[in-house]
């Protein structure tokens, strides 16, 4: 066995325990009930079959609701998967992956999971992105934007720039990006080098059913392909995916309410909370605690001493 | 990008299409309905929530069904991510893995995904262990029993014999194991090398939801747990998973008509359907073809060329 530290997810509350997490950044509002309705549409005797390994109705709706063609487009069991299939694909022992730093703790587990070599740059103070990224000439640099937990975003035109400066991949997670003001889905069609992540689990708050969307070059996915389990994503996650693609209003509704619930409480509730606020994190907790429960007693904290779990 | 050639899953018959898939041995029969009443309980706002890391309510209740201790038991998204978790957790580039063929094609693609020296074994006539299998010396040794695509079972004393002639680890793959007289859950508290597999893919009915078990000693499993996405399993999976497993009787039951179907077939219809009977993947074919649908124009082979897709 090799010797690799587990990544140590968001602690759990036992089954009755109530408690309100905030260590994983989980969307306080429910999925659009049309996910619902095609979990129940799709829970019939066909779970016995198989699902589409290349989940084809899924990249499909992808497509048109991003504006990318669906062969620039793959799925996966969460982003988390997808990162995994991209340093399995990528990274032989001792290759380099760098990414600034605090960020997703996930990276070094990943990173050391595969042998690779983690080079960890410190963000500046302002969060911009440190300039020793770019000399790193990692063959896969990770840049998540917005950054969690720091919340910040690096410009397009600042991610443009380092994609076109790095020898190699440029991963964008942009799990967070839909409460951002900008995302970078437009560099995929132009640098063959870019992969752009996202996650349905935090906007569309379908954390459960793990389902994850990579935006890249044709050849550049398919070396994540080859090395991905052929069924990965159930037919229950296939069916939830395409349909909270389906309902954008409902997604764009509750980061409305989200945003809202996070400005007020930014301006009148820090003190007594006694919390860092940030971007991201104040998000989710703002909206549970605030409007939901009246500031009970916090048993998580909000950021781990750690980095970043999700 | 590493060069690996990527497994071919099964061909997919395209949407509305009306076809019987011969090709990956699914359950003709559809799973309990407590299934699907497990789905419909769980498939409410909490999919917002992430799903249990450990997936502790499965596990459970495996442990009451099979007897083993929960932390001798881990899920997977199907046993395909299990096996690829063992690898990743062991195998360095060169370093060898065994296994007797023809058997299950993935185990080709997973090895060269990791960079690992494929020793394949050819089985003699009898479909017997091969003595070169022990001999080999691999750092991890795969037993596909019952195989595929032979239907052939290797006897549980044989099975033990090669666990304590090898000086690596010994993969017991069971996914069809279910139709068989015997099985090696028996090994897992004994012999510390030994991981038994199976997946609730087969006898269950539950391909679509991905839903695998790992059996071995616990510090085996840790070094699986270490190289694994944290959220591996859906909630729905987990639900659906623990469901199937709380009865016992439904699947039994289906096993118990598949394996008719399968004695009426080999012996009355061999020649007019002029393919290769062997045990498992006659199994579906029988029961879909027989009483369901009368002998349509059989789109999908059996067996494919390349070995036993799933």
């Amino acid at each position: 066995m090799r010797s690799v530290a587990p990544y140590v997810p968001g602690e759990q509350p036992g089954p009755g325990r109530r408690a309100i997490k905030l260590n994983s950044n989980e969307n306080p509002y429910p999925p659009s009930p049309r996910v619902l309705e095609a979990i129940a549409r799709e829970a019939t005797a066909s779970v016995r079959l198989y699902p589409d390994p290349e989940a084809r109705a899924l990249r499909a709706r992808a497509a048109e609701v991003y504006g990318v063609p669906a062969d620039h487009i793959m799925a996966g069991n969460g982003s988390d998967e997808l990162i995994a299939l991209l340093l399995r694909a990528t990274i032989d022992p001792g290759a380099r992956v760098a990414y600034p730093v605090p960020t997703y703790s996930y990276y070094d587990t990943l990173v050391a999971a595969q042998g690779g070599e983690a080079v960890r740059v410190p963000f500046p103070e302002d969060f911009s992105l440190p300039p020793a990224l770019a000399a790193a000439r990692a063959r896969v640099t990770f840049l998540c934007n917005p950054n969690s937990p720091s919340g910040t975003l690096v410009p397009t035109r600042a991610v443009e720039a380092l994609a076109r400066a790095l020898p190699g991949i440029l991963v964008v997670d942009e799990a967070y990006v839909d409460f951002a003001r900008e995302h970078s889905l437009g560099l995929v069609g132009r640098l063959a080098n870019v992969l752009v992540l996202r996650t349905l689990s935090k906007s569309f708050s379908l954390a459960g059913l793990r389902v994850g969307l990579a935006f890249g070059h044709p050849d550049l996915l398919a070396g994540l392909r080859a090395v991905k389990d052929s069924y990965n994503l159930s037919r229950l996650s296939q069916a939830a995916g395409e349909a909270a693609l389906g309902d954008l209003p409902w997604m764009q509704a509750n980061l409305a309410r989200i945003k809202a619930t996070r400005a007020r409480l930014a301006q009148v509730e820090q003190a007594e909370l006694a919390l860092p606020i940030d971007d991201m994190v104040a998000a989710a907790m703002a909206a549970a605690s605030v409007e939901d429960f009246r500031f009970p007693v916090l048993e998580y904290s909000a950021v781990s001493p750690t980095g970043a779990p999700r």
